[in-house]
């Protein structure tokens, strides 16, 4: 157990440390280890823990990978059961989260799901007494970041209800995590293949590298801060546009497209323009992105003309792409077939991003627990490269 | 600009990049150049912009220094005089959060003021409708910070007050940074002097490096996410045990050695045992804090008992661990002075923390506006080290 220290700044580096230079943005920087998994770029590749995401995404539950990214390890049947209806029992909120929602979405109204998110999981962490997390046994971080995982998606819904002036509909027990959400956001039990195909989204974005919310929640672990402390910090960092995604925004292309005979003159504009086509594209694979691909099966499954078109609009980009820019990999990101995935599930577009959340949540989480067995504050340094300090005047 | 990407890992660490080593924690590397100011340990220094912090802190109001961190340079007379009432302007709160305020209080009455200031600053910024960093002009960004610092002292001592069944006092545009913090506090104008104790506190503790919270405002800003957003994460960052200090610790040494008479054998027993005594020992200053050496002339000129109480505890403590532990330099830290003086304004230990955060937002709010300069996001890498991925069973 650290021991408390004074202030801000006993971590800092003493001074006789030489400061050490990294790239900007700390990028490649290591951090930290982790067992939680990793993205091989190269290899279009990526895995939770010991698993190909993809995979799981195939084959398991959200409940088992949830399981898998707390405890380490799939869960036996007895193990999946057991953490399913614990899970489910922490769906209803804190009596003082529910008095306030009303409040809380109507000055957020404005600014958007991931800001009224922010602002009603720090109260329900405080509701609830969160305690710093080196107060607490591992366990008992685990029992928070299990009760503010299952918040999330009721949260949300409920949000995003009052803000249409509906009522919140309470989470059902019975439901398994995915098709529970789909019923609070609607008030009506999904269809299982719609449910089904919403799982597969959100077990494949619980966690993918490093990125910077996930950094951020791990920053505010390493000083011990109670794990809404942390999770609240994380959800601000998603919600910058440099981070944050939007799965709506590939949808904005194939609506600005509009119909299959225009494909070929509008991204041919776009390409030779330089400009970025959204849903296209990513920094860390090489190759094909998985998650895309898996998420285009998914698609294909609904077919449909509007998956047909999306398709379509894949195969021309791709066709273009080798023609004007040659050897250049390009590919469609999550973010396309996501989008045309929970079109097609009957999300409305601006829960795209908090379904995101929904999923990220327990990444952001499996790695505050992991954090938190380290002890040790993340506490960087600066240059200071201002005019040399002089009396004041 | 940045332009927008997609999902959160598109300025992830091409996978070509040899992964770069630094020491745990990130101790001594370079994250950002700044022109905010600079600790220097060894010498017992610290510097806001081009000044030494200390003696703006002997010199200037808060109102100065504040302008100082966010201008770069201090005020004119006139620009004095206009940012001065600009920011008084600020001080009352969003009507959507006035009314969300006695639920906040309330959820949060066991989790401390840290965790309600979060929750509560979160609606404000959403309410009033801060936007993404990258989509403002660095003056808008500027005008939402003005208002998020002005916000704070409202906000803490609303909550407080909420808290105890009382009502909130409005602010009054008339009085100072500081003594309008003492008078919505307790509904009193504030004895001049004890004001100007409280404002030489909070000057002196706007800035100090690149600690932990202000680490997080950095990278959940460098994400292009709103000034709520950031402030949020940086709070959570300042609630943890490693991070926020607690100069009511300092108190608590004092209270437990209890009388003069007792001070040798107290402290001989604690340095022979090994424990640490809290309100002593820096990690970054090698000589005596400045910050401390500062509050130690302005308990000075309160006098009375429990200062010289204070002093002859100091006293004692530097010869007996001359005496114990020869050659190792341990002075009083912050905490120490910090909690004597806030004691004697008559302000309640609980509010020791808050009053710290009170200024720390000003330091804050200046690295964010920094960083949004730089529009590159901080997104660092970790290192695999569970088991190679095989099949899912």
């Amino acid at each position: 157990m650290p021991t408390s220290t004074a202030h801000d700044d006993t971590s800092a580096p003493a001074p006789a440390d030489a400061p050490i230079d990294v790239p900007r943005g700390l990028k490649g920087v290591v951090v930290t280890d982790t067992a939680l998994g990793a993205v091989r770029g190269r290899e279009g590749f990526y895995h939770y823990r010991q698993y190909p995401a993809v995979e799981l995404a195939r084959t398991r539950t959200f409940e088992d990978v949830w399981h898998l990214m707390f405890h380490g390890d799939l869960p036996t049947a007895a193990q999946r059961t057991a953490f399913t209806a614990r899970t489910a029992a922490l769906r209803p909120l804190p009596d003082a989260v529910r008095v306030a929602l009303p409040a809380i979405a109507s000055g957020c109204a404005d600014a958007g799901p991931l800001a009224a998110l922010r602002t009603a999981l720090s109260l329900a962490g405080a509701a609830t007494g969160f305690q710093p997390l080196y107060d607490l046994t591992p366990a008992q971080r685990a029992e928070d970041a299990l009760a503010a995982c299952a918040w999330v998606p009721t949260l949300l819904t409920a949000l995003h209800r009052l803000g249409r002036g509906l009522q919140p509909v309470e989470p059902r027990a019975d439901l398994p995590y995915a098709a529970n959400y789909l019923y609070m956001l609607t008030g009506e039990e999904p269809d299982p293949v719609r449910a089904r195909a919403i799982e597969q989204y959100l077990i494949s974005t619980i966690d993918h590298g490093f990125n910077a919310s996930t950094f951020t929640a791990r920053v505010i672990a390493s000083t011990g801060a109670d794990l809404a402390a942390c999770l609240t910090g994380a959800i601000g960092a998603l919600s910058g546009p440099l981070h944050g995604g939007a799965p709506s925004r590939a949808l904005e292309t194939l609506d600005a497209i509009g119909s299959p005979d225009r494909i070929t003159s509008w991204i041919r504009e776009r390409v030779l323009a330089g400009e970025r086509i959204m849903g296209f594209g990513h920094a860390v694979y090489r190759t094909e992105d998985p998650r895309s691909r898996m998420l285009k099966e998914v698609a294909r499954q609904f077919g449909g003309p509007r998956v047909e078109f999306a398709i379509e609009v894949e195969r021309r980009v791709e066709e273009i792409l080798a023609e004007l820019k040659p050897g250049r990999e390009l590919h469609t990101n999550v973010e396309f077939y996501a989008g045309v995935v929970m079109e097609r599930c009957g999300l409305p577009r601006e829960m795209f991003t908090p379904t995101f959340a929904c999923a990220r949540v327990v990444g952001w989480s499996a790695n505050i627990l992991e954090q938190a067995e380290d002890g040790k504050i993340i506490r960087p340094d600066a240059r200071y490269v201002g005019p040399a300090p002089r009396p004041v005047p």
